[in-house]
């Protein structure tokens, strides 16, 4: 039997991820039984959600285990099969986790039609990113035409769809960024009216600026520095649909925030609406993303930008640099060639 | 000309009001002019958010300018009438302020029929803190069968509002309140399923007991200790409507209450959805209210209870007493008789 690659999860980081938090494995691929398949991964998904499963405080999912392989979205092709549903060759995308190899029974994969769009955009601007983007401002942050829309990380998988959805309805795009190239990728390539360079020393006087008639609707996926610049230009009505608070994975200890004395009173009379939201939330509407995204992205309306690292055992050091926005855009490890 | 009394702000309150913020007026009543109707005072309603009114701290409102008329509902008789819309011994609603007589040129009055219910139940249950209840717990809080429900001041003319229409709705209610008095006339008159006293040294752990399957919506109206109790019972996915801090109205120093460094990422984690609201957010539901809450008076399916201080001159008292929970269901002023 052939030998696999994996990387588990070796300890619980205090604070930053480090090397020595994972281990890369080998293990020998098992045969196949009856009705199963065996999958060879192509490419793995690396996202911020990963930090808090590397952590064992109370949250929406289970941690993976001490010793446990990484979990993560990947796309793979189908190398064996005793299954009748799945044929040798064909792409399917799982939930297989940071490894070379795996059997499956053939639940929870679904089938990628490899002529329709690039296979990687399955587990990025068609996949699990595209769509937190597209129903967390959707569903909750409700943009209307004339509106202005925030969002950091605005060069991500998620950022950049967001800002990108905003404007297909009308609204103005404002994005947040670490550093002038990502800056004008998302002004110029992906066509947001502005984008702010959170490092800037002026950054919370020009996210002002830039808002000029307040913020209407704040996509939160970081936290931070962002969110305090952010809180006082909430307009009335204002949704912030709570996805993410990458900024504070890390935290070793929870901070109050400088607005936390005046939250709940900018809540009621500002009539704010804070909601977080997990994208599975939306399972429902993954028919409308997906005809909706499909039309964008083959109209040209939406783009994304991949960033590659090459190889599983560089997928920890991938994983850490993510967290500190060492990508430009969405972060994907290349596991194996398309075809083998 | 007759004379007039009202009571006019003195001075902006720092911390808790005093008598010394108010000031009592006498002032000749103006004669009518063309299209105009004298109002005579019956009833006035005193209500938490007149202590925002109070202050020039920004809010959704502006405030009352010192030595203006403080604001607030009332229920008039017309006692003369210039105006053909208009007849004398018509009852109206109105927001006249804290005062014993009125010219109006009609605009904004709204007529209220004798017949169908006590004129006082008008700026009461039928009226603007019946109406919060309404909107904020059914278009926010949208409690389903079986859910917990849990609000405080519930012997108020809102908090009793919540939970009992939360009963009617299928979900269980428990409410808070200051004392003995008024937690047994919440769970035996009202009906709620429990009420806590927020006096008790136990009163976190009570609350916790008294919710089982914790908490799915918490309507808002207090804050302080009351929500730190609350915050960790929130379930995944639960509502809070944000009607009112009345805790926090005398601070004088916003600070950030136990939970502020948590509160984003419980957001986040379990998904929850905080909302801020008016209810004049809720105009055009007024109809619904109205049939509904009229329907469920008259079944006795909704309490209410009234909490009567005589005398405009006594309502600077009654208000300072109402911030501090003095008052035991709905606060009124009796300013007039019902009939002159």
């Amino acid at each position: 039997m052939s030998q696999g690659k994996r990387v588990v999860l070796a300890s619980r980081p205090v604070g930053e991820p480090k090397a020595s938090d994972f281990r890369i494995e080998e293990f020998a691929v098992p045969t196949l039984g009856q009705g199963e398949l065996l999958l060879r991964t192509i490419w793995l998904s690396l996202d911020p959600y990963m930090r808090g499963r590397m952590s064992d405080a109370a949250s929406y999912a289970a941690p993976v285990p001490v010793g446990g392989v990484m979990e993560g979205e990947t796309v793979c092709e189908v190398i064996a099969s005793n299954n009748p549903e799945f044929a040798t060759g064909e792409i399917v995308r799982s939930r297989l986790g940071w490894l070379t190899h795996a059997i499956s029974n053939g639940e929870r994969l679904i089938k990628v039609d490899s002529k329709l769009a690039p296979i990687s955009t399955s587990i990025g601007v068609l996949g699990m990113p595209g769509m937190t983007a597209y129903t967390g401002l959707l569903d909750i942050g409700k943009p209307q035409p004339g509106e202005t829309v925030v969002v950091a990380a605005a060069s991500g998988a998620v950022g950049s769809a967001v800002g990108q959805i905003a404007k297909i309805k009308g609204a103005h795009a404002i994005g947040i960024a670490g550093g002038k190239d990502k800056c004008d990728y998302v002004r110029n390539e992906l066509g947001f009216d502005a984008c702010i360079d959170h490092r800037d020393p002026d950054f919370a006087a020009k996210l002002k600026a830039a808002c000029p008639k307040g913020i209407d609707v704040y996509f939160e996926n970081v936290g931070g520095a962002v969110f305090e610049a952010v809180f006082p230009l909430l307009n009335p009505f204002a949704r912030v649909p709570v996805c993410g608070l990458i900024a504070h994975y890390n935290d070793t200890e929870a901070k109050p925030p400088k607005w936390a004395a005046s939250m709940m009173r900018a809540i009621l009379t500002k009539r704010l609406t804070f909601r977080g939201f997990i994208v599975s939330d939306f399972a429902a509407r993954h028919g409308d993303f997906l005809h909706d995204m499909s039309t964008w992205v083959r109209e040209g309306k939406i783009k994304y930008k991949e960033f590659v690292t090459e190889g599983l055992e560089n997928a920890p050091t991938a994983f850490m640099g993510l967290l500190k926005g060492a990508n430009f855009g969405k972060q994907l490890v290349r596991v194996g060639p398309d075809k083998a």
